[in-house]
């Protein structure tokens, strides 16, 4: 998984059936020093995150393994909201 | 997933059986800003998108995840047409 | 799916068992401007291609649905040979 | 499998209910000289692992295939703590 | 599937159960050229290949496609060793 920043949204009305009501998340991946990268992918939100927070998201078939996105042509989900994380026991980031 | 800009199509008559019928569409990834990009995939559409269409692809095995692609040798999916995207509230795609 | 340009083969004589008979070929990785690129992958062919040759590709479990390459340890199967392609209306390469 | 360095953690209360009880290590990739570089994964941890440890992890589906991971939306794992490595006869790494 | 030199071996004796018995290669990637490149990947062995060989490998889900490798936290395989590669006609390698 790589820790993301949720950055904006798409809206695509014509899309594959089982895509319906799918929430799809633009994501800017994050270095472990909370530096936003350039680099984004398009997710499915399977926790309710919005724009400003930092969350995890999984890639490939393991995209597939939440209720949200089961049988689904997504390779990409957001599965945790990020509390906090910690490098060589020094906090990088912590949710206010 | 990425956000592509169908620019092209690939003609294969020689090839897996299960394969007949499908469209190859060759996409061109976009960033989020909207600027087009030379790393460029081949996808099956799903959707009945067209050149000059922003679209979603999924891949892997996500991208067997359709009725046109399910079972067959694919590892590239547009899943949706993109009608717009936001970054940061800041709309940057709208189709006309 | 990536196009590519069937350049060579290679022979393995001790492998697994569920391998024998598989043809394996040397693919370079061209851009949709038809330029051969230093990147390769070995595929496995399921459709009788040969050196000269522009085919289509499928990458990761995808390259297991084919008659060829079933519960085969294989990550890359030849799927197309490709007949022509166009960018932006304009013929990029079309086969002689 | 890629070498990696345990570097930190991160806490994520809110995720997929299936998540509950996964650690979550952040990993650094090592070269096979032993430099740690700044590219990095956050992998579910399968064995126990801890900072400062060497680990190997897998990728993909693969990170599914443990205990811990089973049916999750993970996509990387930490599944072995490295003892030793050696490259061309001469060890690069033993464990104290 | 890639062409790779086997340069060296890692050791893990804490690991995830159904590990036991795998025997873990180090390997870096060759050019079609033959020439070594610093990449590598960690891959279990299936073929009995040893330092100083050249082997394909494969990623993915498709590493867990041999009996030394099925159902297992594994993401890359060494399923075959060289004997030999062209290109254009032209011999890059052949085993001695």
């Amino acid at each position: 998984m790589k820790i993301a920043l949720v950055v904006g949204t798409v809206v695509a009305s014509h899309k594959e059936p089982n895509l319906e009501g799918s929430r799809l998340l633009i994501l800017k991946n994050v270095t472990i020093e909370g530096q936003t990268q350039t680099e984004y992918v398009v997710a499915v939100d399977a926790v309710g995150a919005g724009p400003g927070e930092y969350v995890l998201y999984a890639g490939g078939s393991s995209a597939r393994q939440t209720a949200a996105t089961i049988n689904r042509p997504v390779d990409a989900v957001v599965m945790a909201i990020v509390d906090s994380w910690e490098v060589g026991g020094v906090e990088k980031y912590r949710k206010e």
